[in-house]
Formats: C-alpha cells, sequence, structure tokens
C-alpha cells in the first residue's frame, strides 16, 4: 500500500512523473542517484498533484532557487497582480521570485543574461514585448517563459489572453448600446496587445458592417495618462466628436473621462468610456470604467507553472496557454 | 599635470577619497595591490564627483554588482518612482537594483537573509516597518539602508520625509479654509508614517486651539481603497459628519471622493479631501486631490547613495536624511 499524503499516493506521483515509485521515493527520502533533471520532474509532479512537499526538498531542484520575473515598467499597476500569483506559485515550488525592471532589447539583453548568471537565476519570466533575435539570445542562456506580451517566431512557453476576441466584445457591446462613432485609443504598436486589439477592433466593425473613421483610431506612443487626455480633447473638440471611447488600458480609460468632464460631456449620458485590465484604478474613478478583466494573478501563477515545467524537464513541450476575459460592466457605459 | 576626464582631476579624486594619487591612479588602471574598501572609496568619489566612470571599473566594488530593494508591498503605486529613483542611481554606481516584495518580521528574516547570500548582494534597501530585532539581524549580515519607513532604535542610515510637520501643513491649509471637523483617515499603526501623521493632526489642533472630535479619527488596518470608502461613507452618513477629510494616501483620498459622491455630498463644495504621497492616482480623480508631494525619485536615489557609501566605506558615519515635502493644491478644495 503506498504511503499518502493528504490524498495523493505516491503511485499518482509515479504515474505522473512517469517513474517508478522506488524513484518517487527515493526523491522523497533524498537518497542520491537519482538525475537532477528526474528529481525536478518528480518534484513538478508532486506539487501538480497537490502533494505538499517535505520542507527539505523545496528549492532542492536548482542551485539557487531564484527565478526572475522582468517587468519593462513599473509605472503600470497591470503588473502588480501578476507578479503576485507568480510569486505566490514561485514559493509553492519554494523558489524565490524576485522583480526586475528593464526593457528587453539589444542594448540591455547581455546586462539580463549576466544578471540570470550573476544570481544563478533557474529561470526567467518576461512581460515584455520581445524581438526575435534578441529573444532567440536569451532562451540560449536560461528558460525563459513569455507572459502576456509574447514573439510567436520563437518557439518558448507562454501564458496570454485572446486580446482580439476581447476588443471584438467591447465594440459589440457598445454597438448594441447604439454607439457607431467608437474612438479607439491603442498603445504602441510594437506591443501585441496593441496589434491583436486594434484586430478586434477592426474585425467587430466589419462584421457589423459599420463604416471605420480613421479619424478616430489614435495610437499613443507610451502609457501615458497626459497624453492620453490631449488626444481624447482634441477628438472631443473636433468638428465630428466620437461617441464613445474604446481605450486599451484603464489609464486611457480614465483620461478619456477626465478629457470629457474637460470638455463639458457627460460620461456616459453623452460619452461611453471602457478600459481594459480592470486594475483598481478603473473601480476608483468616477464614474467607474467598464473594463475587460484579465485574470491577472492566474496569468502570473500560470507562467511560473510554465517555467516550473521547462526548469523541470527542458525537453517538455512548450506549452501554450490562452486565459479568459471578463466584461465588466461599470457606470462609465450605465446611461441612467 | 593630472589627467582629467571631464572637468574632474584625478587630484580632486584623491582629495576626496583621502588617498594618494597614485592610488586613484591604480585603481582606475586596475593595477592589483589596492584593498578593496579602498578601491570602493575610490570610485564612490569618481560617482559623487561626477568623473565617468571605465566601463570595467563599473561593478568592482562588488562581487556581484547587486543590491536589492526590498517593499511591503506591490499595490501601493507609491513605490514606483522611489524604485525609479534608486535604480538609477544604482546604475551611476554600476550596481544592479532588484526589487523584493516581502514583509520583514521574524517569520521571512531569514529568508531575507539567505536571498542577499545567495545572490551574493552587496547591500539591501528596505522600504519596510522592520522591528528592532529583526533588523538587527539583518544588519548584522549585510548593508542596510532604510528608506522612508525607519526604525529609529537601529543605528542605520535612512532617507525619509517629515511625516510630521508635512501633516501639520495640510491641517492648517483646512483651518485656513474654514474647515474645522477634519477626519483623519489613517494607515497600520506600526508604520512611522501613520503615526507621525497622526501627530501632526493633532498638534495642529492643539496649535490652533480647536478641539478634536475623536470619533472623526480612523486608522484602518491596511491601505485598502474598499475599506477606506466604508469608513468613510460611515462617518459622513452619522449624525455629526465632518466637513473635511484628512488621508494619509492618495488612496484613501480617492475613497474619501467616492463616498462623498455616494452620499450626495459635493467636493469640495460640501466637503474637502486631500491626499498625501502624490501618486498619479491622484490627478486621475474627478475631481483631482490636493495632496503632499513626497519627493519620490530623490527618496530612491538618496537610499541608494546612503547604500553605496557604506559599501564603499563601512566604517562611514550612518547619514540621516530628512527630505522637504510640498503641498500640491488641486480641485478638492478649490472651492469655485
Amino acid at each position: 500500500m503506498p504511503k499518502k499524503r493528504g490524498n495523493v499516493t505516491i503511485a499518482e506521483i509515479a504515474a505522473d512523473a512517469g517513474v517508478s515509485l522506488a524513484t518517487v521515493s527515493r526523491v522523497i527520502n533524498r537518497k542520491d542517484g537519482i538525475k537532477g533533471s528526474t528529481s525536478s520532474r518528480v518534484i513538478a509532479s508532486m506539487n501538480r498533484l497537490g502533494y505538499s512537499l517535505p520542507e527539505e526538498l523545496k528549492n532542492s531542484s536548482s542551485g539557487n532557487g531564484l527565478i526572475l520575473f522582468n517587468i519593462p515598467s513599473l509605472n503600470n499597476p497591470f503588473y502588480e497582480e501578476i507578479i503576485m500569483g507568480a510569486k505566490s506559485s514561485a514559493a509553492r515550488y519554494g523558489y524565490h521570485l524576485l522583480i526586475n525592471k528593464e526593457h528587453i532589447n539589444r542594448n540591455t539583453i547581455q546586462g539580463i543574461i549576466d544578471l540570470v548568471r550573476r544570481t544563478r537565476a533557474a529561470g526567467i519570466i518576461t512581460a515584455n514585448q520581445v524581438s526575435t533575435g534578441v529573444l532567440q539570445k536569451l532562451s540560449r542562456c536560461t528558460t525563459v517563459v513569455q507572459c502576456c506580451e509574447f514573439n510567436q517566431s520563437v518557439d518558448l512557453p507562454y501564458v496570454t489572453i485572446d486580446d482580439a476576441s476581447a476588443a471584438e466584445d467591447v465594440i459589440d457591446y457598445l454597438f448594441s448600446a447604439g454607439k457607431r462613432r467608437i474612438a479607439l485609443i491603442n498603445g504602441p504598436e510594437p506591443y501585441k496587445y496593441a496589434r491583436c486589439r486594434l484586430a478586434g477592433y477592426e474585425s467587430a466593425f466589419k462584421k457589423a458592417g459599420v463604416p471605420i473613421d480613421q479619424g478616430l483610431m489614435v495610437q499613443l506612443p507610451s502609457l501615458s495618462y497626459d497624453l492620453a487626455v490631449s488626444a481624447c480633447m482634441q477628438l472631443l473638440n473636433s468638428g465630428n466628436p466620437p461617441d464613445s471611447f474604446f481605450t486599451c488600458s484603464d489609464i486611457y480609460a480614465a483620461a478619456a473621462v477626465r478629457a470629457s468632464h474637460l470638455s463639458g460631456y457627460r460620461v456616459p449620458q453623452d460619452i461611453m468610456v471602457t478600459g481594459f485590465d480592470n486594475v483598481q484604478l478603473s473601480a476608483m474613478v468616477i464614474p467607474s470604467i467598464t473594463t475587460v478583466n484579465q485574470p491577472k494573478v492566474q496569468l502570473g501563477a500560470m507562467a511560473c507553472e510554465l517555467l516550473m515545467e521547462k526548469i523541470a524537464d527542458p525537453e517538455s513541450p512548450n506549452r501554450k496557454v490562452v486565459l479568459k476575459t471578463e466584461l465588466i460592466i461599470r457606470e462609465s457605459t450605465l446611461s441612467v
């Protein structure tokens, strides 16, 4: 009769990890003679099945028990919950997560590779938009998982959302509220999210047979509240203003609310506004903002799971996970 | 004639570092036979004087060129700019800064000490509220600088603001606007900022000879927007509501604005609201929020400077720096 801890048997772990009962037992009892990668695979299975790891096993799968989470910016509250999710997941595997704030490009890549080496990190999660050559270089030096933003040209695990379909849902919703002149306030084009949300916007218009007014499409060079206020003011004070704003960030949405206020429009009565991400700000603005919830904690946790899988078994397939979003209806689109 | 780089002479560096010209020259030319601490001191002087470090010298002052910045929470946008300041300053010294999100207490201290060792970090900046014993333990293992929050019982360098006098300024300002029933929405008591802002609040009332209504003083257990909305709603719907809110965070201020709105009060006409920190949110809320600007970038940069000083010369005095704040007047207190 195999030993049990919680509801998980050693046999189940062995089956999940594809090893013998004896191997699982040797890992649990920290006997020598087990290959590191086998041991890691067993530990990953234990975690996956909810078998609580003996204290002394945590951390054993890497020299340093450290992983890095790289974010491009500290100014986007979007990353907070993502990192919380990744951190909790890492802790379950006995790993410690440190945050690095850096753009990853040709100028910085060598520094980041050095950082991974110096800290002896077991791997890195990036939430950055990274070009193909740079990403290849990074992935040759360490285990890499992409979170939210990803570059499809390099075969690496990622977790993300379906930005295009989420954008389509918002536009459909604004159509159903009778809006037609929907301004798009989008982020910088290199980002996957910006390209996909644009695609979703366009495809919703096409599907509905509504022509797009190119003058209502704005692409901002950064996630700047002030730039977004100016851009929205300009649209609102033009001869042919929008009847609503579909913005690709809650920060832009807050800016659209401010611009409407400054221009003498009431939200939602005169102008509807929608955001994206469902960060805390979206509920704080008056009126509160209709937005797309990204499952941020789960995005972070899943990114970490994917990293653990690859660390445990570098030969495992590169899983690509797309998580569901949800439209959160709030005051900014609810005419009273 | 000493060699020059920019406007700084080697003689000036030597004088600043208290070493001979030959020593500076040996450091620059990476000759052996210079003690690590001497070399670090020279490098620190070069930085201080604006002498641009030769590439190969950057990072040479520590084995790993890494420092850690520990923050208690990712949910407070207050830390973003602080970390940006520290990160820029670290880069000038050839150090890389990684962010660790962790409470520092009896349960976590060993893990944090392990982390410093494992990453071979040269030192740590904490923005946490840390108890005496725990802080002593940490400071025995690595170079520590306290940023914003500090514990005076342990003699360590810190950089902070004068919370009490900043709070007094806000209350004086609200008095001058004719307000007397000023509710205090404060953070958790263990934090230095909460204790000092309370002290400033009380002393301003005392100075003005205005009695304090204890029923208007609220201490919340965490930096929660939702809790703050509830607390403010309760005050506003009591028999004897406040005429203004002095809140100890812009997040609380946003909550006070929301609660006023929900309770049918106009801000600022019926109720004035002030925040603290001057994070981006304070300018996004409608009406925008009068707040206390903390010099966040400078706080971070100075914390890093202090750390560099102690790394370069562990015997240097523990400097305690108090930076100036500024009252930013916005719509939430400007009756039209």
